[in-house]
């Protein structure tokens, strides 16, 4: 992979031309009371992964439409613990087996991991269906309901990414003031998108996060899953306006500028899948505290291990 | 595209090893009758398409579960007709534009073109929504609902199929008896599903069909549709049985061993979406009279525009 | 594919920089005055292609040294006509089967159909040879008699077209100032040809056309037909002023700048078979009344059936 | 990928043809011998990776020819621990960092890690040189000293990781009797090794194994690393027989034969990197007890985490 | 590349299932004599290449229909001289610069390279034109005039060859019986039918030579030149006898049954341009004294430089 | 292949931004003084190839840490010659048989062919181990060492490059002032490196040379062998510095700075494995008297058998 993107040098200045909409916060509002209804009813079930240093739980809670949604709930086994990690999980996985999750616990703080609704068949299980059918769409998940920001599907995921903070909340041993959210591509699109929805997380760690700075990414890059929208589009050429609406909605730039948490980015030059300058068009937008680690040679795998360690060194600066 | 299938010697003599499952006639006939409960309800809207040689219909009609469902319905402009062609889109296609549809009515012939829900988005436009969602699925169609016959996505379009016949039979220039159902890979999937369940349908017209032998088709080829199915199963390792199961309700061979309507099938040699033999499994199993045109040197374009000229000779012997 | 040409907004304002070589116009006189001493000799021959709603006509016509030119002439049966579209087929094609063109019929035109000479074999038949053999050249079509304008492959390729128009105007039915020349692609390149050297041509519909704007499009694609030139030069290293002299001669830009007609373009951003800039190259330089629809999201397919349905308006609009 | 390797219904009958050198036991043997000339000297250095819940150690020792290699060694920290599991790296990788290999920690074993000595930077990070030259070789690992086995690179593994079980017997917790290998592709390819060479192991798990069956696996898959071989040999055509000779004594057949741990196996019907009859040409000459999972639609990522959940009950049933 | 032809076991005895027309004789006898009425004229035209040590001709003669046909001769200067290579070059090049052929001159030899008529633009500069046209033919060299044996582009190209012998038997220095043919892929193609169409030829070296074996060799690969025939015939669906009669007239199976020459031929077991099977299809129909050599891992560069050493000691035996 | 570097009228005016490290002279002095201690050693040992009109030798010499280094020397048989060039091998490939190596010794020179070290199995065979092993490394050379200029890979092969001039010279015939060093790619990298090391060279022909302009060239290219950088730096990311100082001292422009030799270039505007900016990079910043072909539509092939004519007669003129 050659260099593609704008110049490193010229990322710090890089702003984004993502719109928000008059109506972007009232959308919101209303979308999270009403799914607020609902009561989140998280259901916490012991279960024997055989990892006998932790107590493992099979979560689920209520989230958009009043949908169950699944996930992990993990803690060091006989230790106090006070921190959570909620983890979200990239594009087309699932939450697995629990052993896939335990780094967070490694380092003493509880995880939970959340499905993405209908997903979880490309390279990782999920046990969460998305119940909700949808307009004509290009296969995968990106354009599902685009014609209309109410009836997109992220509405749903991101909805259930703000109600799975509330199901770590609600765990007796976890101070509520304490919860970072995490992800990497997809996941560190959502978890920007609830860092923008949830003023009481503390912290954020996103790392090449996608669903960020649509107007550049669209086009710019040719791999799913942007690409599934120009693919889209390409079919549908007389959608375009209504499709860039709805995503302006969804767009991590417009999340990032009313999110407080102190973040952790990271991005990568050489990422074709969520190209860095559309990473630093969420990143020079974030409201917040925040700091972000770029890799130079790496694709859309970022920083990997490495990046994890110095993740475990900044949760631990963040007290 | 070298060789890879049966020698094509070999290929009369193939039988399908596909298992019929024992309430699969009680399947269908409990579907169809609880999709008959809601009216057909089938509309005609006029739409001027500035093809004045022909009246252009817009169309829709309740298919399973209720949902309305779009195509075109297009005849020769003030000659009298009684035949009609109905016919089924390839996988991720639409009803696209009415001048795509032109061939039957040029040959005096209706044709009622139908949309396959939920799709439409990856090279012809559709304007059919599928309104139900479905369990974690691989992106496209071939995996959604796979755990379960009642909630697998064909069964809502093979419903909508044979709705699809009765909304052109509900025309009173049509005459009922004189239905064809033709479409080529996915059409003529939903061909051969619909010539299986309405036993008035006079002729069919499947052409490299898909969604036929699944038991040998999978794995045989890499390439989707059928390659779907594959990376599902990839991910879902423990659900191997279930899908089969599933896929035995749908499955083409099983149609055919219950159609009795005139058919003209065609195959290719060097298909690697529909392989050659999964298109036998089901020519050799059909039931009705039956032809069969296999070319040698095509991969799935197959016989092109030299079978549609075989096809309307076909046709005129019919009668 | 990513967006690889110039942005959309810098499009307008582009300007070729194909250069008119002095004896352009003597060129092309002599060349078509030498042609004409060949009578044309225009024959249409009836065919049941089983297509009841029109009269179908196998033709052939003296084209360039008096070869004989085939193609279909199809028009509305038993209603008069008086204007005829003049077809033109893109790289690799033939005038394939009758049914394939019924979309200007289906309006109540007639359409003549034109064989591109030695083509025919790549994706659909032809059946029209070309008699002539050349020097050395790159499989393909684009270099046979590249080192010289008098030996080069396009100058029996226009001669044909223009041949086309004067056998159409040779039907008693069809007005001779209603023509419309049109295709798409290398149909599209041929078609501003004909509207370069046909004064009387009333119309052009031009579809992401190829052979325009050499000097920018060689290099600037990788893909064939233009990929040809490159690799033919990549082998002829001492060859390369000669091919760009003999060009020169049949660059849509040149051509575009003496039309008269009045013409409907259409280009796509994402096309790197004929890039959008040198569809604009032509387009911009066109010297007769104009427009020019642009697809963001599309490659070579260009506006596909939705620009059908603009050239159908655009056509009842030309009157 | 379709289905390219004998029938599921055959593996279990397949006997590889891998011979076994007369000298095999005496190469070992005297190998081995020399080896353990040079004192192990295993050094543990803890290293605070921020990984509360666990002990982590920076290993050395002395493996071949006195070099010192590299690895992990962690344990759950302040518990009680008798199991070792000694892991070794697929092609390529390296020990990365230790939140990598937390699986088997968490189960309440220590696991150490071997890096892969000159490997590691493909994918995953390694911290141990090779400082032993080659012969002309194909670039990558395959092919470095392939004409004498004296001079084969894995013979310098193979006697690391039989090392590296020794390093683990060091550590005053462990069982020395209660020591199991394990590891994936490459992996799973020195486990076999190992297990052959050490009679004192007591578990096995190796998984998609690389390195077995030599004479079949070449030419039976383009992918690399046996495709290095191929590679190799397209170049040196004349050197095919030494070759294979040198590669009989490396082959995991060969190890099998010898073998007594009790062996957990999986293979994927779909692996063109490690076909599944290669792995099932290692475990049908398997001489230990044993048992195999086939997964039928994976390629070389094999049974994943599900695998893994069949591991911890394999390794909690071994006792 | 895998392995994907026979066995290398079952290569001695595979026999071609190539028929022989019953004209074949009659064919080429009456080809023969009709080009031998146009004189030889072989002119050579010294050319300083600035190569000291060797004499360079620039060679011309008529070929088919009386064209100039040219190509290189070059000897040892200031030395006798008796035997002469005379040189066919692979599909898509031609005689290139002088400087590529003087492997045989520096065994003491003399060599004439004839250039491919209308190739010499894909790798390879030629400079000799193919002045004859074609009907409808897919890009490349392979289909044109593939509908009658008489029209077909290799009878120009064969008698070409069988010319470029008599031409280099025109020099006062060849002994006229001391005639070696040779060439790679369609050079050894070339040079299997000229050694079945002149008795006189001693000796012929053919490399994975194309051009043999047609029945088995079209569908068993994917890869040009045999593939420019599947994708015509994609096409031409109605066309196929037609095809497969033309070329049992250019078989090298055909010419391999009436050749006298002592012959060295070589294949590769992974070559899937020129399949192993094929050449043994010619090779054990060969009628004169033979030896083969079969690289294994080798795809159509074949045994490369160490074939060459062979084919020198090869030379120096047969004296 | 598109254009993808600079505009062609850019190159002239481009500069390099590598840097020089301060002790590079000191570097290289030492590294040579202490290979030069241990005698040259070179020996020459005829062997009979076959080709009866040169002399050919298998040769050997001491190169670096006294490593025996194989080559061949060929010269016209029974004739008086006193220049002789130094050919250098391109990436991967090696000393191969003689009659590759013909070109020169046609033209009345001598031929020097070096192996590289430890390559000559990628494309062609090499006799020539290298004795060093490395640490951690990516499959190839090219990271081999990276991180210590001392250890690095081209270190010793430059070394070996020196040797090969003095082993030459060693020769009685040949004038040691009359020596020319060649190659193409890192061939011609190794030759930029030589005549900056050795100031009696007398000419330079370096061919679309690798090895030059380390930081441009690192990310503009994907492919290898500069790709095998990006991909260690995408693992060992924490290691970019020291490769990058690393590499200062082996880039062709620090060599080409303080070469003396008459030098002629090639650059292929269209070559992705050497981008034209990168050899620029060297040319621009050589010494010596210097001249350039730029071959426009080529790729990494440059300008082919046209510019070893053109440096036929360029080492002509030298004299």
């Amino acid at each position: 992979m050659p260099f593609f993107d704008l110049p490193a040098s010229d990322l710090p200045g890089y702003r984004s031309q993502a719109t928000t909409p008059d109506d972007f916060d009232a959308f919101w509002d209303e979308t999270l009371a009403e799914a607020r209804k609902t009561p989140l009813d998280a259901v916490f079930v012991p279960r024997d992964a055989g990892l006998t240093l932790f107590d493992v739980c099979d979560v689920s809670f209520s989230g958009f439409g009043g949908h169950r949604v699944r996930g992990w709930y993990i803690k060091p086994a006989g230790r106090p613990v006070a921190d959570c990690v909620v983890k979200f999980i990239g594009y087309g996985g699932g939450r697995d087996q629990p052993q896939q999750h335990l780094l967070w616990p490694a380092t003493g703080r509880a995880v939970l991991v959340m499905d993405t609704r209908g997903q979880g068949s490309s390279w990782a299980v999920s046990d969460t269906p998305d119940p909700v059918g949808s307009g004509p769409a290009h296969p995968g998940y990106m354009t599902r309901g685009i014609q209309d920001p109410r009836d997109y599907y992220y509405r749903r995921v991101f909805v259930d990414g703000v109600r799975a903070v509330e199901a770590a909340r609600s765990r007796p041993e976890i101070d509520p003031e304490r919860i970072v959210v995490a992800g990497g591509s997809q996941g560190g699109g959502i978890s920007i998108a609830v860092a923008g929805l949830d003023a009481r997380v503390r912290g954020l760690m996103a790392d090449v996060p996608f669903l960020c700075d649509f107007p550049r990414a669209i086009g710019l890059t040719a791999r799913d899953p942007y690409g599934e929208i120009v693919r889209f589009l390409m079919v549908h050429r007389d959608k375009v306006e209504a499709a860039y609406r709805t995503l302006s909605y969804f767009d991590g730039v417009n999340f990032a500028r009313r999110a407080k948490a102190s973040a952790l980015f990271s991005a990568a030059m050489m990422d074709d899948v969520c190209p860095p300058s559309t990473v630093y068009g969420a990143f020079n937008a974030y409201a917040g505290p925040k700091a972000i680690e770029t890799y130079t040679f790496n694709n859309h795998e970022g920083g990997g291990t490495l990046h994890e360690c110095r993740q475990i060194e900044w949760l631990a600066r963040l007290g």
